[in-house]
């Protein structure tokens, strides 16, 4: 090992397991360390701080290494100033490049530590004058100065305070074992106080809330402002809209609870209705659409970002069928979000997940633990996971946020 | 094919898929068949009537052919006189025994149709007198007269209406995305039937009711006389007494949403506690169980029965760990039963489906769909099925039962 | 009930449970039917025919109804002419088009009958002078005659033989409890068929494959040439072309077996790498990428089409980021498929198995029940399904294929 | 908190995520913590060792805290004498009993350390002379020396060494994305250790072993030597000799992969056909058994032990019926024992890691990922999980360990 770095990390290291997850990632990446300090809190509310070297073959693993470190928190104890580079080529980053992680990010040029604006994980930083941004592998462009390396940069944890935090009810596994009504008033209170702090509810969501029903609970939640945005895919919305249209969706006749093994024929029969009003809103606006999820967004001039799949059939004439274009108008929608709930999606849940800084509090609910288990898997720290039935949690969300919704 | 036999069946065989899967039963037997009659209703509310020659390469092979076609309800055109054959060995049934179904069964002994006591799968038929009556291997006597062959029997399948039927709701396949809101309703109109009957209302339990929090919904529901009757095994009961004594339920923290790793010593300390006291209804009595599921079922004098199984701790003084004893101690309460609901645990489920006649409505609910699906592969084929969270269905169907229970 | 068409079905009505399937959808689409005629087989490999009279409130509902019964196999007995309509919008069908089946169909225009090209479900049917083919929505031009009602359209349902089918395996449900052995070499000998016969194997794949260690198997059998087209996402070929460049793959160090929680700096840099190459064949004959399965099939020129979702990262410069486009470069590759093999993908596997006629043998494999369950109520009933691990499936699989591959 | 005490734990603290976890168990009993001394290993192969003063409200509460602290390794820095009560009632262990873990575990009685026989998790500690041994609770008598209170007693945690450990692959979650093939080798290699150090491997099997087509390979293991003692129900027996004798199991035909919905008649036919004989070994011996699971067990004179549950048919008459004499008759065959590996069974699997040693290798295969989970939340930490299918398992692991099974 001829390269090393003093780095250290702060916060509630022991009762959070952080510190152990830390140095597997130093052995996964074939690094070694020497623990050289750590100061725990004497106390149970105290945090501790470690201070370790790291070391690793040779300077470019070693550089790789303290950046998947960040991931962690873990910054240099004496970052120096940070090094850019200037691409050569568009959507394609310079060699060595940083690789963002979601967290809080500050990054030292010509002395000054400069805020990154917008964190969010797996970007290159770009550093334009004394803005320092992140940017995706994509929308790079000839000429760009990028970091690279792992000098010059920190980052900051989002302090989770324990015990008087309402999302402290997913810190042990995955499971479908919990008590299911209290993580529902908690979700309600989180969507409560984002509100009351001026912010914006986001929700990501798949056609699931239609098939269980939970439509009309979605709709007295959009009615009562805790829906400021959805994303979704072309899915849900032509669910909703041939539920609307023709009282069915996609298998379920939802009057009865009785099941259609396909459908496929109101399925596609909605689509064209749609594409020739040209937009939902002008479907809405010409009366052709008067009810369900969509129209209550419409209504309610709230925002919402579809993205399309591979699978789509039609698609409607607002799905965005270039994913890259999708993912660009879904960061657009970000600003101000103060809370986040993922609903029966693994596809655009991870995707939302990719984008979303670690501050923001998240929620993801789905029968299947598999959805929560590759959110978490894929970065999204701070995302709490409940696994139960998408339609009664939806009903009995919109009975605490919304009094007139009770029968 | 040397030996054959004429047998009718007569319902809506077509709509209801029942005649493929009578002739997938003769391929799986290795028999043949000619279709030499099919009456088909007209009218989509008519029922129909096909008459089968059914053949197979020697008659203990027809005769096995034929016990497996009436478990769909298929009989013999003329189906004689039932064989007898005395046992001559106890907890031995002898050769060729019929090998029942759970159907509503007559048989022919002396020139009389005799109808079957309590009907149920997998077992013989013993004929004492002019009684005949359904005996599970295990029981049988030396001496005793039992049914063999497929002679001198006919069964009868439950008629299932169309549209009027309460329980319509799983005509198609298990499934998470069904709109849960209809199908609460529907188990508590059920619930409603049977008591308004006069029947008894069968529940049967795993730990997940205690774990996800419904004992109090369940409560309400012991307390408004929708639950007459409980089979479980030693963990609900242990959980829900645990949840009572310490407020936890083996990792559970019920009031904060916390999970607890393990929790054992709170487990086996509740066992330790209640077996001081000789039974639960001794420690309901003594003021040392004071509240929750078997608390409610001691005070209104509501039955349970409780059943052990290999992995139990303790257990309670009230489980039958002889598991055949167990079995006797369920058949004894299922005089009278009306509806049974079958509530997160596949063990006692299945157990419960194996004794039950065809004629009661069961309905299955699960998060696992892996419990409905086996369920009815075993042959409970009347039970619906929900995939849904157990502890928010408990809750809204104590919402739809209990009135006084919304908050 | 006003308006009313005599149908026909042919086939194995009974035993495939075809006709009950058939009376479902009548009552679904609120219809209502006489069973005019059933000719029974009388032996059990003899085919039946029913002739029925369907009937529904107006004519509209009546055409929808015809529709959506061809799904199934089922003819008007007197078709007549097909009628035609002509598109005014791009990208929208005219009000009532017909939405067509996957079946092979046949239009009759101007007396003759037609054979359609290209079968695909959910699409509209374009007349251009004699030649009648499929084309989904979102192509229609202003201009194009499109076939609107359910008249003077034939289609037929492939013809699967008992017994000697290779793929009758998954009859019933799809069930993780099944020999799987067996199945394995099922799925060879469909392949070895497709071969002989001169026709194409198209693999469909999730990243799943690289993960559970699968990739050397896939590189053998592509070698072996059993791999002639690979439909897959953006995920599949960057965590192969990872681990082929770091010897990872999203968190799993494949040499020893351990998990890492994340790896996303391996992948953001692996993708990076290839777009500075211009794309995959570029850095094979650059000799950047010299192993996994990508390298495989560019060294032996087979095809594949990567099509992009919301969740991407980079993406490779492969990648069609247009759904819609990539929808397209899909069809362009089916022409002379014989057999297709769907791995560890809901997305790909139901956006192909929207576009591939019935008549290509189809086999669906996924440790996740519900991915195969999926498939099927999309529409894509020839599909089997096979429960099985991934990892273990792929290694047996070339075990069979390739005697080289085995140790 | 009015009392309190010094616990002290050694080990690899951090790097396993053990100190967390400690922390944890403290807030979930309501105690309270300060950490007086924390002597962390430098380098990443050191160990650690913390001092932590425990308190809690009362001595009751503080007790049981620090036996809940022993699950971890956790010791009194000054344990003093152990208290002993004598019990008063059969089946019922004195109040404040020391409830037990599944670690190597020392008592001070007396002032000498004397070791406890056979440790077992939820047990008490009985005193007689110089001899201290587990006991479950329905096993005490009146007059029996119960330690009481958690002082004057030690736990050894046993060591994991990282890296060189054949069985370090599960330290991450259990996930169905692992490259299996690894894993197959690390579990025969287990094997082969055991084997070669002259212990017993155990198998702990459910039907699912006979239902995947798995039976061939299990014999060539159990003829190879591999199978020392087969924990399991009436199930897998049943399964297994019902193939043998008509070449099905509950609903699969194995030759052909075809699945039988029910099939009960064969089932129960096979288990009255063995208890006519009188015992499986007795078919055996009469020509009557003559292959599968059980007849290569009784063949090479294996132990098994077969232990009821309430949904058995049956059954077969060497199944335990009453749950508590299985459960000895389970104790009684882990002498000796070197490797437990568990397939396919989660009643049998849960019940055989409550009477399991910690220090014994553990693997626990299984296509639900839910068994593995509930394992290991159960408190068997020791045990490694693997997802995958059972079938494809058992086939490649005969592969390694048996090379004539090779075809």
């Amino acid at each position: 090992m001829s390269v090393s770095e003093s780095v250290e990390v702060t916060g509630h290291l022991m009762d959070s397991g952080i510190l152990s997850r830390i140095l597997d990632d130093i052995r996964e990446y074939d690094g070694d360390y020497v623990i050289d300090q750590f100061d725990v809190g004497h106390e149970a509310s105290d945090t501790s701080r470690a201070a370790i070297t790291v070391s690793a073959e040779d300077d470019e693993s070693l550089q790789r290494l303290l950046m998947r470190l960040q991931t962690k928190g873990v910054n240099q104890v004496d970052p120096g100033e940070a090094s850019v580079s200037v691409a050569d080529l568009d959507g394609v980053f310079p060699d060595g490049f940083y690789s963002t992680t979601n967290l809080a990010t500050r990054v030292r040029i010509g002395g000054k530590w400069l805020t990154v604006d917008n964190p969010e994980m797996d970007c290159g930083l770009v550093v334009d004058g004394e803005r320092v941004y992140t940017l995706p592998m994509s929308d790079v462009k000839v000429g760009m100065q990028v970091v690279t390396g792992a000098s010059g940069i920190k980052v900051t944890v989002p302090v989770v305070e324990r015990g008087g935090d309402s999302f402290g009810f997913m810190e042990s596994d995955v499971s479908s074992e919990k008590p299911q009504a209290v993580l529902v008033r908690q979700v309600a209170d989180g969507m409560r106080e984002a509100k009351a702090a001026g912010k914006k509810v986001l929700w990501v969501g798949g056609p699931g809330v239609v098939h269980t029903g939970a439509a009309p609970a979605m709709v007295a939640m959009v009615d009562a402002g805790f829906v400021d945005v959805l994303f979704a895919g072309n899915a849900l919305a032509t669910h909703d809209i041939e539920s609307s249209l023709y009282g069915t969706s996609l298998g379920v006749d939802l009057a009865h609870g009785r099941g259609v093994e396909h459908g496929h024929e109101h399925h596609i029969r909605a689509l064209n209705t749609i594409r020739k009003q040209g937009s939902i809103k002008a479907a809405v606006d010409n009366g052709v659409l008067t009810g369900g999820i969509m129209h209550a967004l419409v209504k309610h001039e709230k925002r919402f970002v579809l993205v399309g799949s591979v699978r789509d059939d039609g698609p409607l004439p607002d799905v965005h069928t270039d994913v890259i274009v999708g993912q660009r108008a879904m960061r657009a929608e970000l600003t101000d979000v103060g809370f986040c709930l993922m609903v029966a999606t693994m596809l655009h849940s991870v995707a939302t997940g990719n984008i979303l800084p670690a501050s923001i509090p998240l929620v993801c609910v789905d029968i299947n633990p598999a959805t929560v288990t590759k959110l978490a898997d894929r970065g999204s720290s701070q995302a709490k996971g409940i696994v139960t039935d998408v339609g009664l949690f939806l009903e009995q969300l919109a009975h605490e946020l919304v009094p007139a919704y009770r029968r």
